[in-house]
């Protein structure tokens, strides 16, 4: 038996009906022949749209149509759901634009295209998770409520409770937080990485698979205000243990959803990019690079390239650089590696050069930036010494200097944006469509 | 080589050195035997104290001690980092109270107890992603940040990025949520569940594994503001589908959990709970019992038992009655079915005789519910009129309403809490202990 829902419907004339079913499960449709023996024939069949639910009994057999192995030959349909009105059914059976799809998000699961990426989506999540595991690391769920700012920056939602019409104040007038949910100000978390810091110095190996948020109010393909994280945190490693983990886990998952998904991998190279199956196969074969950032500053100088940003050092790489780096000179993915301090947030650790702390980008050809990490600052007085030249006040970070006070160890870990990697892997631009019920700026829709 | 922690340091007369160090991947410490002959003997090693990290070589070899396969014979010891003062050490090696280990949650996975948890968790989250890939469900990420109210009532939180002291008034003098990040009122979400329907509509088969809120302002055992739940949605299924789910799942991961964290689970049966491994074992081994919540009533009213709340048809049952059905009456794990529709949401199916929806509760021998679920309704003039009976606005609801207008199918799931599962199986009683940063009203801390 299948349950699905009809995709398309086609009548011979000879008295069979050909209905292709989905039940979401894989890419293709299943096709079942009705003849028009069927008790129900006139009555439903024929009236069957795109959309309509339906209960099929009968037999799998060989099938003598291109493109497919098998068939059904249908004994019994069940009509379960029918459409209403399919004139006006919001996805009845044409090309849809992308953008429309995005207005119709409960719907839209139903179009190949995004049930492909929902597909997707669960291969890489799943492999993940089995990555990590088998290497002996614990998944970790951080806070997603917190009253720190992991950064020193970066725009915040505030969670709350407090009445809006009718905000408490303290006697000199301010809003009296102490009378909040949690007694204090409260925003929605940017990393799980200081809280995993944490774990990692008792569990060793870590790795966070979340919820992370920013309030900023950029509408661009590669913005969410709400989106997954990836961020594994180990104890006793530097950074180039870490670059050694990125590029594994990347490796292991491309392969993954090469040997698990072929049949939504062909699609997205037949419509979005013909590119995306052999760029993960190149990927998966190709050792990464390494370089300094101040090597890649030379390297870019010395490029015949012209770059909108000129290139000097103590600049934060941009597309274009980090694309040419992948893209033009290497030809494979980079890993760049110890940038300015000045450029880079309080917690990396500071080199002895005492101008560049131990940071690493991956850049992968097709899309740059796909994994930020560092290794963290270990020693005590080199952290607040950081923390006073950054401004920020070491009574906001008495737990995460405990870390250090206690059994201080070198440690390192990095962050992938979940949506990103959904992006290289089917070749889709826009972040708005990988995820299931985007958020971003005027959209809580759904 | 290990990596890890000093839990414990003996020096014997004989100028040997016993330390027991910990790297957190797993219940037991490692015993490393040190010679006074290593350089560092005097200075470093007899200076060790709990929670200082160590690198250490040697060889392992069968261990001359009770309780112990083997011990490593140090050839070199690295101390790389020392603890601040030992004896003011949060973490100094003594029982703490449960209670303070929740003042020090950045360290208190360094004790046996939380890093047990730890490790339980992890291998049960592992074991649901894993059961349902298995069985062909996609892992779906629904959205954290809602305009929606699952449930028709339910305490949230504001999620905002308006300056509270100076919000934006509309030209009658209300606040203007049109200038806020969304445009209009946003929360957090207090179930993924009506999302999952869009998705289980198209794909058949999915489920969420991730947070949910709730902003009761109730200091209990078993309340959290932040917690995880697990929520399975699947199409043409009914409800005694989804409770063969539920029991073939919780099967499963007690039977995980068994096998691959006896170290953790003989530690909480020793130290918590001695029933913790005959109760999963009992569990595993029983068929679950069915009843129906009108027979449900009448057992209990024809017990000779004492509830303090009183029996009658309608009521929602209590933790004394689910208790008394799953330990006294059945002894073993009920799922009770169909309940009065007055006590349940808006969305679950109305059986024929008008009075009851078709929801289910599993109750456990020795923690009462652990998991809640419902057909939904498919039908959309009967959901319309429940939505019309309990106040609600068929406005609120359009997409809601349009997976009913276009090729309905019946469809039902559950939600797990996922705190709950593991007090379950670690046999700790309060919810506090088994997340890794507890969010409770006035508590946001680290």
């Amino acid at each position: 038996m299948i349950r699905g829902w009809v995709r398309t419907r086609r009548d011979s004339k000879a008295g069979l009906s050909f209905i292709a079913v989905d039940d979401g499960s894989c890419f293709a449709s299943l096709q079942v022949v009705v003849n028009n023996s069927l008790a129900n024939y006139e009555k439903e069949i024929l009236r069957l749209t795109p959309g309509c639910s339906v209960e099929i009994s009968g037999q799998i057999v060989a099938s003598p149509a291109k493109g497919q192995a098998f068939e059904m030959q249908a004994t019994e349909v069940v009509v379960k759901g029918c459409v209403d009105d399919p004139k006006t059914y919001p996805m009845a059976a044409k090309c849809h634009s992308i953008e429309y799809l995005r207005e119709v998000a409960h719907l839209r699961p139903r179009t190949h295209l995004i049930s492909a990426v929902a597909r997707v989506r669960h291969t890489l999540a799943q492999a993940i998770h089995r990555f990590f595991h088998e290497k002996g690391y614990f998944w970790l769920s951080t806070p997603l409520i917190t009253a720190s700012d992991t950064e020193g920056a970066g725009e915040m939602f505030r969670v709350s409770t407090l009445d809006l019409e009718n905000l408490p104040r303290t006697e000199n007038g301010k809003i009296d937080f102490d009378k909040d949910f949690f007694g204090k100000e409260a925003f929605l978390t940017v990393s799980g990485q200081l809280n995993a810091e944490a774990y990692a110095c008792a569990l060793s190996k870590v790795y966070t698979f979340g919820p992370t948020f920013r309030a900023e109010n950029s509408n661009t393909s590669r913005h969410l205000a709400e989106f997954w994280m990836v961020e594994p945190e180990v104890a006793f490693a530097d950074l180039d243990d870490v670059a050694g983990l990125a590029e594994e886990m990347l490796k292991y998952l491309f392969k993954a959803v090469l040997n698990e998904r072929a049949d939504d991998l062909a699609f997205f190279a037949e419509r979005i990019d013909k590119t995306v199956i052999t760029r993960l196969q190149d990927f998966i074969s190709k050792d990464f690079a390494q370089v300094d950032y101040t090597d890649a500053i030379k390297i870019l100088q010395e490029s015949k390239q012209f770059f909108e940003n000129r290139v000097t050092w103590g600049i934060d790489l941009s597309s274009e650089h980090e694309r040419y780096l992948a893209e033009e000179h290497f030809k494979a993915p980079v890993v760049v590696k110890n940038y300015p301090k000045e450029i880079k947030a309080f917690y990396m650790r500071l080199n002895d050069d005492k101008k560049t702390v131990a940071a690493m980008d991956v850049l992968a050809p097709g899309i740059g930036e796909i994994i930020g990490g560092a290794q963290r600052e270990e020693r005590l007085e080199v952290l607040d010494a950081r923390l006073t030249a950054m401004g920020l006040k070491k009574e906001d970070y008495v737990w995460y200097r405990d870390l250090r006070r206690y059994g201080t160890v070198p440690h390192a870990g990095f962050g992938l944006g979940f949506e990103r990697l959904i992006a290289y892997v089917t070749g889709m631009t826009n972040v708005r469509d990988l995820i299931p019920f985007p958020r971003t700026p005027r959209n809580v829709s759904f």
